[in-house]
């Protein structure tokens, strides 16, 4: 990796944890200079604008939860068992996000499902990346007859994702891991007791 | 109500809506005075600073998510009523949220728990008076033989404020209201199949 190359990822990597941290809007190109050292001439060099570095910032931080999904559900031997991964993803998240400050595709929909179409339309990319993952599940379990037959993919997404990502907010604004244990929990016994094939 | 107070009343009505939209870090106050019609000594007549038009804005946004759930919880006949009426209230978010830009106690949490801790324990104390409620209405509900007696009102009242508030989150972000019928539905099947005494 060239030296512009290694200074342009190190630049990216700080400044999703910062956006994650303070928000976007609540992110000056100082703090950035402040964090990694550089001259603004220096962060300029390799991004056009703030808006720039925000998306290629957002594009690294959801590269981080991509790589612990993957992680989770790496060699899941059933449909059940590749559900039951993608609520463990999030389990840890209170003391462990994959981006210092929480879940990055939750701090980004919320800061800019009304200011920033670009950023709101990467957030929802990866939101429809795990309704397709999980719709994709659901449909190979049932025809394995591991699922039931009358189980709706989309639907069972929707209420996963709702479930867990509202539970890394109460997490982190009560400090405590209890919403997120109470949610996954709730969802696994549901997975199991009303998901799962009889 | 006098003059002053009238001002005041109008600038928190309007700055609540500001910065439900754009955020805290996302409003200046010019965009307020922008929004008001008034210069900036009319709005720091009233307030001493941007931190406590934001204080006393929340408060304002909390107080109409409040009145909806008054509303919705009025007259419930039982504890299991009650419950599902808690989910009612945030069925109609998508559509019609109790502040223009969605659920302002979410967004504040987001965009506080990291940076603001005042905003942070006024969002937290929203979300204690919520868990305070939906579990005495269970504490209250095993008394009368309507809740089983194994149910945890607390787990309950996580679960349950993790799900809507997570489907508010998606449903403002696919602009689609799909999410939360399907949180708010879920809901009120374990409601009435494991939370309702048999």
């Amino acid at each position: 990796m060239g030296k512009g190359t290694e200074t342009r990822e190190r630049i990216i990597a700080r400044a999703a944890e910062i956006f994650n941290v303070d928000g976007y809007a609540g992110t000056a190109i100082s703090d950035i200079m402040r964090a990694t050292g550089l001259e603004k001439g220096g962060i300029y060099r390799h991004f056009s604008s703030k808006d720039a570095l925000a998306l290629a910032a957002f594009d690294y931080a959801a590269g981080q939860v991509r790589q612990r999904v993957a992680a989770s559900l790496a060699g899941s031997p059933t449909a059940v068992a590749t559900l039951l991964g993608f609520v463990e993803v999030f389990r840890g998240y209170a003391h462990n996000p994959p981006v210092v400050g929480g879940c990055p595709i939750l701090n980004t929909a919320i800061e800019s499902d009304d200011t920033n179409p670009a950023l709101a339309r990467r957030a929802a990319a990866v939101i429809d990346e795990w309704r397709s993952l999980i719709r994709t599940t659901v449909v190979q379990g049932i025809a394995r007859g591991e699922i039931r037959s009358e189980i709706d993919g989309d639907a069972l997404a929707l209420l996963m994702i709702a479930t867990l990502e509202g539970a890394v907010m109460l997490a982190r604004l009560l400090r405590d891991a209890a919403p997120l244990e109470q949610a996954a929990n709730h969802l696994c016994n549901h997975i199991e007791q009303s998901v799962r094939a009889c």
